[in-house]
């Protein structure tokens, strides 16, 4: 066999020992926070059924998912015949299987295969890879982490204010300070399309009031003069876009008087917010955006997104409550709610705050440093006693000169470097270098690790 | 679009609440020891170009990779006439990626596509899963995880005793008491084949001693005839496979005295010994066995294998040395030596000894049920209360039955209730139910959570 040089396929990462350090800072906050607030793990397998996932994201997410080839002779129903209508055709032949495009297609055949076992409300997260065949770019990868929570079986508003909650600790825990979270409720964006006398198109709607914030207004006006809006209904929404800072509220309440669906959506959000009065949490931190739309249809009521302000890249987390999670597959009235964090976004954000803290990055906290073998063998019972305390501990395992095992633990970033040499056995004692300040000292092995203990 | 019945394809599996928590149980022990000896972690996409994987696994290795189909129009490069030479030739022309088979190749190809800022030696671990197009059965799935740790770049035999400790510990954290953990080096085997005069036949050799545990004796004997050893061959072996427990090194050193390799295995696994007492751990637990091989063929110096005693499936852990991991992608002389955790089988056994601790299967830590929306509302301060605590807690979020709340809170295997209705706003005091015990008090919020905190 020839030798090739090994290349990763475009739009994957292979994610180094300090990525992941850091990747599991974000995971295990979240982690941490999702349990706290009572939610449990779930997760799913990356192949699924193509029936399952065909249809379940439009014609553009259907071409973009990864299919699985069949095993062994995939060809044997491929007649020529058959190839002649080309791809399309083909594919139900060769491939009955696909990977995961979402967490929540799979998480909905999990409640309808499980509807039997499982004890509604259902809190369930999840995070897993999902791929997408979409076009590699800057930030966008071909495989990435979705971090999903959901409480199925429900439609207690309680849910949309612990969502809120569990935004705000993974953020207060990953010091983020400077963001905002957006909510609005598609119903009253429902209301607003009634009010403005185009009922029904709340769709076409919010896919142009949706790009507001990235093309303006102006441009959003031609884009509904495009879509058939008339100008008496446009000039009918200008109000709410330009309502600013006023009480949102009591504009809405007279606003959408006269929609029945208008005002429901806004004493649900209203309501929301006196549950977060309720858990006597400062709600300063969430904000009614009554344009704020997000592009996916089957939001049903509340939808939300968080925006980190001043860094490039500004959303970070967004979901919303659907009526119908589980429709698709039989399975009517399972109501829920439900939110994403974008694990690489929040990545790039606490990158670019440096805000990853210092002991995220750490890995090993002690290196055992020897000359010769008898100070090797030596310091093995110095790795014994250290991980008895629940040090990490490692020997450089082969004789090498200092210079080379201080390069290790350097690059390491390991921070206690214990010495052993023919002048430590003969003492008994170690001697302990700290790699920060450069301070080295002889003393005790127990009070050594003392010393590495207290400061971990 | 007609409603279908979800379905998941063979082999693969969902894991519900119950079974990830744990499964976490076992691989969070497994990460905390890896973690404490200085491994640190690394991801691989879970596709992989065609050319990384393919001929790395032999034949039959090639046919259960799964492949992925090109995106778009697929078929673009078939002909009528490539078509008519069968799935083979069209392979290539459909599909450039497959899935991640197992973590090693993966790894070998990261090590030699970031050579030059790794820090030798590079100590890894990886948990992912992998994909086999194998024929489902019990125990066996198309989609697993691996539980990988391996050192490479050195070829200090400090590495295989600190593995020994890495297996120990692990077992020793889960509980697990009666196992053995089994080392032979492959240098030894490749000793044993001159010795009897069969020299470079090892492979064959270790191919059918490696089924003496499960075959017997006699049958292996019948099996190497058939691979044409001579009778004189075999009849040599005799005494290594009757060795029984005689000192095997006083025996081996005299058995394998015309053999340089095999001297050298001996005088190898001698040092792993010996390193092992210089960490003054007990090292009763390792059994040296020399008719251990192990099928894989890669391994050239010490090969691991452990077992659980008295449960239905054996061997849960198995390693070795490699002295050329990344010769395949043009990177020579890198030695390295691991080994991997079966996860499942790992499961399996605790499950069968009953072995998770409760701990491991509890999810939320409180439930605050409530009569009455005033009571709802008021619960909610218990939560964050209870959180600022770091105490796991949620509420039942819709108005319901006490019943329908406490099987709820039963079923989710939540051990403390603390009931809010009119009584408890009144005054101020909150009932605590402890869930086992099943008794009841009224008491102070804080006094309440206190309790609970201490429990836990």
């Amino acid at each position: 066999m020839s030798i090739q040089k090994p290349t990763l396929p475009k739009g994957t990462r292979d994610f180094g020992p300090q990525v992941m350090a850091k990747r599991n800072y974000i995971l295990d906050t979240i982690k941490s926070t999702f349990k706290l607030f009572g939610f449990q793990q779930l997760e799913t397998p990356s192949m699924e059924n193509l029936s399952v996932l065909t249809g379940k994201y439009g014609d553009e997410g259907d071409q973009l998912l990864y299919k699985i080839l069949n095993s062994g002779d995939f060809l044997k129903k491929v007649t020529a015949e058959k190839l002649s209508k080309g791809s399309n055709a083909v594919l139900p032949l060769v491939a009955e299987k696909g990977l995961r495009y979402d967490l929540t297609v799979p998480f909905a055949r999990y409640v309808v295969m499980n509807r039997n076992d499982i004890t509604f409300p259902f809190k369930r997260f999840q995070i897993q890879p999902v791929w997408r065949a979409d076009r590699p770019q800057r930030g966008r990868y071909r495989e990435f982490y979705q971090c999903d929570a959901d409480v199925v079986g429900t439609d207690s508003l309680v849910c949309e204010a612990e969502i809120i909650l569990m935004i705000k600790r993974v953020f207060s825990e990953l010091k983020l300070n400077d963001y905002s979270i957006k909510i609005n409720n598609r119903k009253i964006l429902t209301g607003i399309s009634e009010v403005i006398g185009e009922p029904g198109r709340e769709s076409d709607l919010c896919v142009s009031i949706d790009k507001l914030d990235k093309i303006g207004w102006e441009k959003v006006r031609e884009e509904l003069e495009q879509k058939g809006f008339s100008e008496a209904s446009i000039e009918k929404l200008g109000p709410i876009i330009d309502m600013g800072s006023k009480d949102k509220f009591e504009f809405l309440q007279i606003f959408l008087a006269s929609s029945e669906v208008g005002l429901q959506g806004l004493n649900e959000l209203r309501e929301v917010f006196d549950l977060l009065g309720s858990f006597k949490e400062d709600e300063e931190f969430v904000d009614f955006d009554v344009v704020l739309a997000r592009g996916l249809s089957y939001y049903t009521g509340a939808i939300f997104e968080v925006k980190v302000n001043n860094v490039s890249i500004g959303s970070v987390s967004g979901g919303g409550r659907y009526d119908n999670l589980t429709g698709v597959f039989g399975l009517e009235g399972v109501s829920g709610v439900g939110f994403s964090f974008g694990v690489d976004r929040l990545y790039d954000v606490l990158e670019e705050l440096e805000l990853f803290p210092e002991e995220s990055l750490k890995s090993t906290t002690l290196m055992v440093a020897h000359f010769g073998e008898d100070a090797l063998s030596h310091g093995l019972n110095v790795l014994t006693e250290a991980r008895k305390l629940g040090i990490s501990a490692e020997i450089f395992p082969d004789d090498a000169k200092m210079k080379k095992q201080f390069n290790y633990a350097d690059k390491k970033n390991i921070p206690f470097v214990i010495i052993i040499g023919s002048e430590e056995i003969k003492s008994g004692e170690v001697t302990l270098k700290n790699m920060e300040s450069g301070e080295q000292r002889q003393m005790g092995l127990q009070e050594a690790l003392k010393q590495i203990k207290q400061s971990v």
